[in-house]
């Protein structure tokens, strides 16, 4: 097929209409993968459902920009279409595209696209990276596998990832990480409790110091992050007659990128001390500077500051600019489309952020 | 078949080694009925898979004594056997049978057949009630059906169950009741938690008042009861990256028949004063006075006093004398069995105990 590289409108339309649920992204790599091939400026790679692109004109400074070809499962919302703005959405925005993925992120992607193919001599050389498998399992991820097969294909002085911003810059990301809190007690008949130890009573200091608990809220690389600690989930229980032996609070710490997991970990294990619990970290991932501080980086905040005319922010979500992170390249995020409406059945982009955001991305290529 | 009705342990053994998993109670209560139609001192009517037998001498007083047919599921412990004393067993105990529904209760039902059978002329009418489906839904419980077709049958000014007790008198029984505790907050995402209200958070104050709750320990006609207000259960939770916007708090209170279920109800809202927690009743049954100051009580003490040399004690657990005493029939517990190991995979009974309890409640009726 061919796709219309030269609008961003209809290139983004055309992307969606190419179901690419995780998985069953074949299709669309083929399309991608053909595009580029087209592009004589392109050198190109192909790994499995990943396309990879290059440009190696010497420059002084090299960029990734980067988006992943996958979509959350389609909700009876393709093919797309193009209505009015939607309920909480600014009707002065004009014309919106609906469908699956039109936010998450085939509008970055598309935004990606347009600059590859309509920017043959870019001021920083670039390497065009689109990924499968984003939306499932982390050791499926797309990017992960290309970390480990192609790394020097990765390797840049910073990387724009095109997940939704509604076309703000947002640095780095926050890290995260979940833990079990485990508290234990002794069963007993609920008309003898006194023979046991309940067990979710116990969880009420737990409760009480997450309550409590005041978030940080640092200044990193000139961003501002904001931490949290919350308890996403609470069981226990074994029966309407039994004093419960055992309950778990299973608690999400967000941590700004000047910890490590392992020193957010140790946080988490000093607001609970003293308690008589048993902590398990069921899962962590590091979080990413943002590296605004770089010269490329810098260029690229005043490139895009037309789009919206607001500074950079921190990004509070965990994303896979951590995983350029993890590879010594700071990332940021900047992409049309409201990440609130990613994988939201009503996932839906304004036309005008589409021609904005790609816009912004080949005029800060042009230099 | 042809019952032992002149030997306890052989006539339990008996019973056990007929399956009476709830609703399939009619092959042993066919047997039961053909026992009592051979007793020529009784008057027999059966009701579903229910059999009541009766005295009519025209004593001053009339009692009943009561136990139910059905078991739990039988867990590969069918049939019986006998074999020495099992673990936290008494060794001095001697023989123990094993087997379903040895202790919850065919050790109780033989001990009545064998009173039944061998007591022609008791000095207070007796009515003997043998009833399926206790181990299930409420509503189906042959109890609760004959206090709704036969009521007059089941008047008197005593009633004796014999759910295992040990050889104890337990008297009356608590109340209980069961309230959903619910925590309302608003959803958001955890790396944006000021977005959102924590419902789990919210719980904290409500677990710390039951941990902190001083349950009463009430004196009622004698016996002393001892209440206790405890989480059964916690919930809470949509996913590891979500703030909860509800929380679940399931609480069973168990209240001595000092107070009725309303009035019980009101001292749970009353521990809950000034939480924003929306209440709701799910389930309630009202507790039994023990009724030990009536005559009958006071000689079936004394009569049944050799078996363990105890006095009578309050009954914690919810049972069914409660249903007598709904019909103003003052009841207590008695029988054979530890009430511990009733519906566990090891159910046992000691052969001494069927013996102690069957002679126990035979002289009590001889007078």
């Amino acid at each position: 097929m061919q796709l219309p590289v030269h609008d961003p409108v209809a290139l983004t339309r055309a992307l969606v209409d190419l179901p690419s649920v995780s998985g069953q992204e074949r299709a669309l790599a083929d399309a991608v993968e053909a595009l580029l091939r087209d592009q004589h400026h392109l050198e190109v790679r192909r790994d499995g459902d990943a396309v990879v692109a290059r440009t190696s004109l010497g420059r002084a400074e090299r960029v990734v920009v980067a988006g992943h070809l996958d979509t959350v499962p389609v909700a009876g919302n393709l093919p797309s279409w193009t209505a009015a703005p939607g309920e909480g959405d600014d009707p002065a925005a004009g014309e919106v595209l609906w469908g699956r993925g039109t936010t998450d992120m085939k509008g970055g992607v598309a935004m990606a696209l347009v600059a590859a193919c309509t920017v043959a001599e870019p001021v920083r050389d670039v390497t065009y990276v689109f990924y499968d498998c984003e939306e499932v399992d982390s050791a499926r991820n797309g990017l992960g596998r290309l970390a480990r097969t192609m790394p020097d294909w990765l390797t840049a002085d910073l990387a724009v990832l095109g997940e939704p911003t509604e076309g703000l810059v947002e640095g780095g990301c926050q890290g995260t990480l979940r833990v079990d809190v485990t508290l234990r007690g002794r069963a007993a008949h609920s008309a003898r409790a006194w023979r046991g130890v309940n067990a979710v009573h116990a969880a009420h200091e737990v409760l009480a110091r997450l309550a409590a608990y005041a978030p940080r809220e640092p200044v990193v690389d000139g961003l501002r992050y904001h931490e949290g600690l919350q308890a996403v989930g609470i069981h226990g229980g074994i029966a309407g007659n039994v004093v419960p032996d055992a309950c778990t609070v299973e608690v999400n710490h967000r941590f700004a990128p000047d910890r490590s997991p392992a020193e957010a970990y140790a946080h988490v294990q000093e607001v609970l001390a003293g308690l008589d619990v048993h902590l398990e970290l069921t899962d962590e991932a590091a979080g990413a500077r943002p590296g605004l501080d770089r010269p490329a980086a810098r260029a690229f905040v005043e490139a895009v500051a037309p789009v919206t005319g607001q500074p950079p922010r921190a990004k509070l979500g965990w994303t896979d600019v951590a995983r350029f992170a993890a590879l010594g390249v700071p990332a940021v995020n900047f992409g049309p489309g409201d990440p609130q409406l990613a994988h939201a059945d009503d996932e839906r982009v304004p036309l005008a952020q589409l021609v904005s955001c790609a816009d912004a991305l080949v005029r800060w290529l042009r230099g």
